[in-house]
């Protein structure tokens, strides 16, 4: 069976001057992944005319299929289109369905008067196939050269994910004899890389050639993922799920979760299923807590809310920290965390409380309380616990480890590990 | 003069099956442009000899320096620094220095017994440069082949910056001649991306050749940005002023600020600059605007903090909405957000609140409030201000799009524009 390979090209002087964060590729490598398509390269060029070129050329020879995202845009900067008519060998030519389409966007949802630059939207070279993009003006654009296919789509995260769904996908499951992909991921906490590495050794040494370990270390804690490619799904999970139990097993001591869940879903998960809550009194990581817990639906079954007590009077204030505290040990102290986590369990009537409060930096250190000390306190009606921690990182990587960390203390006062 | 151009080679399985999304690679290109280096090329390949080895290849036919990060972990997936070897045509020696900084690291900052697998990290090959990583165990190294310097980092986002800024940035600015780039940047609310290229099309067709104008669209905002490269920095500076102001002057009614700023930076200098103070009330933002806010240092100076009323009885509870209101037009409505403004900029006693309340997604929707309405208010000591929205997009892009218009509407209020 033939293994399909693709290559990703995304276009735009805004990936080359750092202005913007390249989102896009990430979905898209997870999603080919699921259908067995393994991304083999990932370019991003300008919005120069040669280089693009230029990469349309080199990807093609490494790969059967090439997703295209940007460079479609309505302004002089986007030169993509007339780039893939001329690459392709084509005319451009009006396409009246996607002219329709843009007409009834303009009156029914923009409501604006269509002008001469929208217009232009609806030419398409006259050698592509065109794929409706109910998300927007610039359709998706398909080409085949030389046994390869090329799809083109607009940059615009939800456009180009509708189009991958409606159109790209369904075409790579009918179009492509594929191969079979499986991962397996675990989560470890409180173990690092290398002692994790010493710990597994014969079983990373005993994986057969199409299965594969990596290591992703993060925020402290470090995932184990498996990955195995074959023909026959069955057979490969078999396999697969025999060296995940081993790797299970002989980290138990560390283990998260046997999958690839973010903690603060691990966290939701756990209070989930025994039907319990939680609120978060923050003051370092300034809603951080809160913003990840509740950017996944469904967090309204276990989570309540936050205060947020960024300067010490809300934490006087609202959450009633005692002034006394505050002028004598000081905000970010383990008094402190205790009483805000007491105080947003009281106010929020939940069965457990996380606390937060240290110093972030790149400013407000000293040296009894440097850049990166944090309290964190978790609670329940029972039992308050409290750690000091010491990150050694930037200023958003501190509040993405307070986060996690906190988190995770909370997950193991919920099981009653602590 | 020599134009510089560089490439970047990010190396990780993990950036290709899109478990984790590439960061460093815009704040490398971000560096590179100060410096007048321009990024031609990125490109992320898998942890495979043959497409890392063809990555060097052909990134060192485009550029004259390749920046290469990750695949230099401890474990066994990591082959970059042998490849490297063998592809420099070098032999593993063992670094005196790096063995000497890794045992302390161990010793002082881990606190644990250190294994032959971290001492392997002190393993480079003859033929480089090494460049002392004081973040971690990993060394950067340098190598130079017919004129190119390649330059190979950890991928772990603060090691990578720490040997950015301590060894390669200035070492491009000592190996290379290099041009200027400048950028300049305005930021408009209120128009479309069409619209706004009508508008100053004449402007944009009288551009140079050496001064290119981008379209920047986002969060229902544009932002224009012109990029001119030359020889001279103080004739491109005046000349690139004089087309600035000319846009500046054009777009002058849907200006939001001349430089490249997010709109919470926007907001938060407005308020620092009036020595005023700020609180918000957040549902289903579920904290992601304090955490915008916070994100940055220095918004102690005017964010007081945040009540994040996920759940409905909070909004009662800790915000005084009255149950009338939330028992007739309900939790997504004016009168909630009205009285959550008015609530939390009195509990925290600040001059302004924003107040948002609306649905997310991709669950919560009803034919009279459908995914995507939220209702937002700004509040001052005087006036309080309204606004219905209807976004049409993914939950994560619908809490982002209602944070920078709550934080747009905001300013709109600060500067009695409203």
């Amino acid at each position: 069976m033939e293994k399909v390979f693709a290559s990703i090209i995304t276009i735009g002087d805004e990936l080359l001057i750092g202005q913007v964060i390249d989102t896009n590729s990430a979905w898209i490598a997870q999603e080919l992944n699921k259908l067995g398509v393994q991304v083999k390269n990932r370019v991003a060029v300008g919005d120069l005319w040669d280089d693009i070129w230029q990469a349309l050329d080199e990807e093609s020879r490494k790969a059967s299929l090439i997703l295209i995202t940007g460079g479609l845009g309505p302004t002089a900067d986007d030169i993509t289109k007339p780039l893939l008519c001329e690459y392709f060998g084509g005319k451009m030519v009006v396409h009246e369905d996607t002219l329709a389409h843009v007409t009834l966007l303009f009156e029914k949802v923009f409501k604006r008067p269509m002008i001469e630059r929208n217009r232009k939207q609806a030419e398409v070279p006259d050698v592509c196939t065109v794929l409706k993009n109910e998300k927007g003006t610039a359709p998706g654009m398909l080409f085949e050269k030389n046994g390869v296919i090329f799809v083109s789509m607009p940059g615009v995260p939800h456009e180009m994910k509708w189009l991958m769904q409606h159109h790209v996908l369904p075409m790579v499951e009918t179009r492509f004899t594929r191969g079979v992909i499986r991962h397996k991921t675990l989560l470890t906490a409180g173990i690092g890389e290398s002692f994790l590495a010493e710990m597994i050794t014969d079983i990373e040494s005993s994986l057969p050639s199409h299965i594969k370990l990596a290591y992703l270390p993060n925020y402290g804690m470090v995932r184990l993922r498996l990955t195995a490619s074959g023909e026959d799904a069955t057979v490969l999970e078999t396999e697969l799920t025999s060296y995940f139990n081993q790797l299970l097993e002989r980290t138990k001591d560390y283990l998260v979760i046997d999958e690839d869940l973010p903690m603060e879903l691990v966290v939701g998960k756990l209070l989930k299923e025994r039907n319990q809550t939680l609120a978060t009194a923050e003051s370092c990581t300034g809603g951080y807590i809160a913003h990840i817990i509740t950017k996944h639906s469904g967090a309204s079954a276990y989570y309540m809310g936050s205060v947020v007590s960024y300067d010490n009077h809300i934490k006087e204030k609202v959450l009633g920290v005692s002034s006394t505290t505050l002028n004598t040990v000081g905000a970010v102290s383990e008094d402190t965390v205790k009483q805000m986590a007491a105080s947003v369990r009281q106010l929020m009537q939940t069965n457990y409380a996380i606390a937060v409060s240290g110093i972030m930096g790149p400013d407000g250190g000293t040296p009894g309380k440097p850049v990166g000390a944090v309290w964190v306190a978790v609670a329940s009606a029972d039992k308050t616990v409290t750690q000091l921690f010491h990150f050694r990182f930037d200023r958003s990587r501190n509040i993405e480890l307070t986060a996690t960390n906190a988190l995770n203390l909370l997950r193991q006062l919920i099981l009653g590990k602590l």
